[in-house]
C-alpha cells in the first residue's frame, strides 16, 4: 500500500515509535513526536524511561533551531504541568513551533485539555483527535492505571482448539508453535509483571524471564500462592534475574513466609479465606507501581479471576488442533454460566493467524452478556 | 486493489462464476469458462447442473463465431470422453479458438492430461497450472469423490471461545451471531446432505432446510440413529422439504423401521455393533451419489467421527465469550489423546472474522501429530 502524504503520514510514525517503546516506560504512557518543517522531517522523538524526557523532549531537542515555525505531531496531548520534568506544552512555546497536532487528550479528566489551552493561548494552531484510537490502543495499560491506579491485566492462554492447555495424562510439549511463543515473550517484556498461580509453578518449574532475540526487559514474576507451597529451590526463587513476589494468604506457614524471604522474595498476605483475595492483590501491586500483568494461567486462576472481572484484555493462542478428552486441562477454568445470555462476552475482537496457530485478541464486557 | 490485465484477470472470473454454482452440481465439478477475443469477453459460462451443459458449451455458444481464435480460459481441463455430453474438447477444436488456458487438469487419473492432448494435437496452444490451486479448492468435493466414491465431509460448529455449544443447564441460544448463521446456510445450500446425530434431533427437532434471503437448494437430511429413537412426528418426519435418511444398526427395532419407511423415511443399517457403523454409512451414501455431507454435531457425532479419520474439512465458529463449566457440551467430544504430538492437527488454518463471531477453516491431518 502507498502512504498518503497528510498529517496522517507523520502521525501514524510518531504512534508506531511510542509502540515500539511501549514496554518501557514503566507507568508512564507510550508517546511519541514527529516535527516536521517544510516537509521534512527534522526531529523524532519518543518517551523512552519514566523520569527521563518526554517524547516531544527528544524530539525539539533534534529539531533545534528548525523548529521555528514547523508542525508538532504529538500521540498524546503535551503536559502543562510540572511532574519529574518541566511542561512540555512550555517547550513547544519557547521552540517556537507554529501547529500542534495531538492524537489523544490527555486521559486524566483533570488536566485533560490544559496542554492544549496553553499552546492555543500563546497563538499556536492546534488539532486533536487524528488516530486518537490508535493512541488510546497504545496507551490501555497506562489509561486504566492512571484511573484506577490498579494494574492493566492481560490474560494469555495457548491452548488447543478445543481449549485443552496439556492432555488428560499431562502432556503439554507442545502446543503452540515458536511464532506465538516469540510473542509472548514480546508480551512480557511489555508488561510490568508476569503472574502465574502455583499449579504452573509446581508443574513447569518457570524462569518467568523474557527471552527474545535481542536483549529485554524482565517483569516481576508474581506467584499465586495460597499455601506457600513454592519450594525455595524454585527458578523464581533461586535465579535473581527479576524481583519475585508471592502472594499468599493470612493462614499461609509463617515459616515457610520466613524462609522465602530470607530468599530475597517478597511474601504479601492477602485476605484470610482459603484462596489469594485477588482484587486486594491488586490494589496492592497497584500500590507498589507495578502498572500491567501479564497472567500465564493456569486455568483456575484464570478462570477465577475472569470470573471476578479482574481481566482486562485477552490474548488467546489456538493451535489448529484437537486433542480430547473431557478431563484433559481447560485454558480457562471458568465457573459454569447458566444460560447464554450470562456469558463473558469479548469486545473489539480481532483475530489472525501467528505463524501455524491462531491468536484472538479482545476485550471482556463484564456483565454485558 | 486494482487489477492487472493478464490471464489471472480472466481466470478468476472463470473461478469466481464456478464457485457461485458450486453448491448446484451434485456429484459434477464445479468448472467456470471465459472466451476472450481481441481484448474482450466474448462468452462467459460455468456448469450449471449434472446431466446438463459443461462450462465451455455455455461460453462457446455465448461467443459464437467470435470464438475463432479466441483464447479460453477454463478451470478445469476440458473433458475428452463421451458422458452425458459430448466432449469438450472436441468442441473447442471446432470452435476454432487459438488458445486454452487450464488451471487443473483432470484429478481422475485415467482421464487426466487426455483432453490437453487432444487440443495440443489440433493445433491449440495450451498451458496448464494458472491458478490450480484456487481451482482444486474450489472441487475438493468432487475430488474425493471421483477418487473414493466416498461423500466429502465437512464438520461445522458453533461454540463459545470455550468450546461450548450450551450451559450446563443446556441453554444454546443463542452462541454464534447472524452472519455465522447466514454462513451455514450457504453451507448447507453447498452440501448434498446435512447431518446431525439423534441428541441433536431430539433436542432441537430442526427443520434442517437451507433458509436464505433468496430461495435456496434443501440438502438430503441424515440422521445418525442407533436405536431409532427418532419420532414419527420430527418435522424432519412429517414436512416432505426434502428426503430423509436415517442411519442405524441392525439391532434397531424391526416395527420402528417400517413405520418410518411407511411415513417417507429411508431408513439404512450400518453394521450390527452398539452404534452406528460410520465408515459403512459413508461407503452407503456414496453408492447414493450423496457427494458431500455437511457435519452439523452434536458434539458425540462429531468426536467419534473425527476419532476415526471421517471428516475431511472443518468450519468452526467461536462466539466471542466464554460461558464456562466443566459439564458444559463441547463442540467436539474427541477421545482423549495422551500425548499431545498424538493430536489431530489442521492443515492449511484459515481465520477471520464472521460478523461478531471466529471463523476458522482447516483439513484435519489425521496420524502427522
Amino acid at each position: 500500500m502507498i502512504d498518503v502524504l497528510n498529517d496522517e503520514y507523520y502521525m501514524s510514525l510518531a504512534i508506531q515509535m511510542a509502540a515500539k517503546a511501549s514496554g518501557q516506560t514503566g507507568i508512564n504512557p507510550a508517546v511519541g513526536c514527529v516535527v516536521v518543517k517544510d516537509g521534512r522531517i527534522v526531529g523524532i522523538g519518543t518517551h523512552l524511561k519514566r523520569g527521563e524526557g518526554h517524547a516531544e523532549v527528544h524530539a525539539l531537542k533534534m529539531a533545534g533551531s528548525e523548529a521555528q515555525g514547523a508542525t508538532v505531531y504529538v500521540t498524546l496531548e503535551p503536559c502543562s504541568h510540572h511532574g519529574k520534568t518541566p511542561p512540555c506544552s512550555d517547550l513547544i512555546i519557547h521552540s517556537g513551533a507554529a501547529r500542534v497536532v495531538v492524537a489523544a487528550t490527555d486521559p486524566n479528566p483533570v488536566v485533560s485539555g490544559t496542554g492544549v489551552n496553553r499552546l492555543r493561548e500563546h497563538g499556536i494552531e492546534v488539532s486533536t483527535g487524528l488516530m486518537e484510537e490508535q493512541s488510546h490502543a497504545l496507551n490501555e495499560k497506562f489509561n486504566k492505571y492512571i484511573a484506577t491506579r490498579l494494574p492493566f491485566v492481560t490474560l494469555k492462554t495457548a491452548s488447543t482448539l478445543d481449549g485443552k492447555i496439556a492432555t488428560e495424562q499431562g502432556d503439554s510439549k507442545w502446543v503452540t508453535g515458536s511464532v506465538a511463543r516469540e510473542q509472548t515473550h514480546t508480551l512480557r517484556h511489555q508488561h510490568a509483571a508476569i503472574m502465574v498461580g502455583i499449579g504452573t509453578a509446581l508443574a513447569d518449574d518457570p524462569q518467568l524471564t523474557t527471552r527474545a532475540a535481542v536483549p529485554a526487559i524482565h517483569p516481576v514474576r508474581i506467584i499465586v500462592d495460597s499455601k506457600l507451597r513454592l519450594p525455595l529451590g524454585a527458578r523464581v526463587v533461586r535465579d535473581k534475574t527479576a524481583p519475585t513476589i508471592v502472594l499468599t494468604t493470612e493462614g499461609a506457614d509463617s515459616e515457610k513466609r520466613r524462609l522465602l524471604q530470607e530468599a530475597g522474595v517478597e511474601v504479601i498476605a492477602c485476605g484470610d479465606g482459603p484462596s489469594v483475595d485477588m482484587r486486594a492483590a491488586l490494589q496492592e501491586l497497584g500500590r507498589m507501581e507495578i502498572g500491567s500483568i501479564l497472567l500465564e494461567g493456569g486455568g483456575k486462576l484464570s478462570g477465577a479471576m475472569l470470573d471476578q472481572g479482574l481481566i482486562d484484555k485477552v490474548v488467546l493462542y489456538y493451535a489448529t488442533k484437537f486433542i480430547g478428552g473431557a478431563s484433559a486441562p481447560q485454558n480457562i477454568a471458568l465457573p459454569g454460566r447458566a444460560y447464554m445470555s450470562e456469558a463473558i462476552q469479548l469486545e473489539r475482537v480481532q483475530v489472525e493467524m501467528a505463524g501455524e496457530d491462531i491468536c484472538v485478541t479482545g476485550y471482556p464486557g463484564y456483565g454485558k452478556g
